[in-house]
């Protein structure tokens, strides 16, 4: 069976992202000093120290997100809104975006194509899965749509990046989580970065 | 100049403590499987591959409290509570609690002697520096206090034992605290927690 795994980076406090994010913060508020970026440095201005965690991040055959963090688009599509990342998505593979508003599949070069569920998280996993046939599937985010996996039990490994700062506020991942039985699978310092690997117990995908 | 650290164990979603502290429970509700004692089994269960983190917790040479990690009594000192740890309490050094509620100093066996501070934290921090001269001073918790000189920016040096499970609710570090700036000064692996030092910067301390 493909493994459910996902990859967040988070403050020392828990937050993925800030309120209040736009077209041009997608990372919401920042306190004007663009921690929104620090979070993510890691990957981009250390990527060879930390080479093996970029790795597994896009190690998954299929994607999931949520549509915050697919664009700042609210309601209706009534724009052509194609993600943040440009004609080339760094996915090269399917995404599955959960959104309350039905859109045609929208590919993109590279392989990414990114198709639009209405119909709930466990619909879209069930979609993932198939897509994804041996391979992996990963939930990336943002924090909220990861909690309801969490909550739902659905997520197999989570791999947290703790990056040395605190947000204060934002989205947080675990909030309104029921407790969760996890056990740490692997840990490593890197010089700026903490990556911790939690193995979800009793997630009901293992008794399905 | 002294050092003021702070070593607190968390759950992966940062609590230190579930709500409804009672004598019986020390660290709230457990949700019936008693993780207040899992947050901690890394010191008694796993001491020997986790000594430097163990020994470091207990080498400051003053230690500061609030009153909720000294008991479960509220309000007027109307019972003779002498803290959690029967009479030879671990800390063999002068404890400053903070409280509303004025009382005398209580000596107890093995060197430890329990100050009770009525006039705010940084009264009792600046009396606990006095006490330890070279020596650090560690702020123990719980994290009801840390929170408050974290945000006075009264705190240099922040150890942090991530433990893998999550609580849901209680007691959470960081908790209103305004965002922070820390730098990963050391960070380690064990096998069912990981150490995570912070250094934190722009403390009030250093400026003074």
């Amino acid at each position: 069976m493909s493994k459910v795994t996902c990859d967040l980076s988070i403050s020392s406090d828990g937050y993925s992202a800030g309120h209040n994010q736009t077209e041009e913060r997608p990372f919401g508020d920042d306190g004007g000093d663009g921690w929104g970026n620090k979070l993510h440095a890691w990957i981009f201005e250390t990527a060879e120290e930390n080479r093996a965690e970029v790795d597994q991040m896009t190690a998954a055959s299929v994607f999931v997100m949520g549509r915050n963090m697919f664009g700042p688009v609210r309601g209706e599509w009534d724009r052509e809104w194609k993600g943040w990342w440009g004609d080339d998505p760094p996915f090269h593979a399917p995404v599955f975006v959960l959104t309350h508003y039905p859109r045609d599949p929208l590919p993109m070069n590279g392989g990414t194509t990114f198709h639009f569920v209405t119909d709930g998280i466990e619909s879209a996993l069930r979609q993932a899965c198939e897509a994804a046939g041996d391979g992996d599937v990963s939930i990336l985010g943002g924090a909220t749509t990861i909690n309801q996996y969490l909550a739902a039990g659905l997520i197999d490994e989570l791999r947290l990046h703790i990056v040395p700062l605190t947000l204060g506020g934002g989205t947080r991942l675990f909030d309104g989580v029921p407790p969760l039985n996890l056990e740490q699978v692997k840990s490593r310092a890197a010089s700026s970065v903490t990556h911790v690997t939690y193995r979800c117990h009793d997630t009901l995908r293992r008794t399905r």
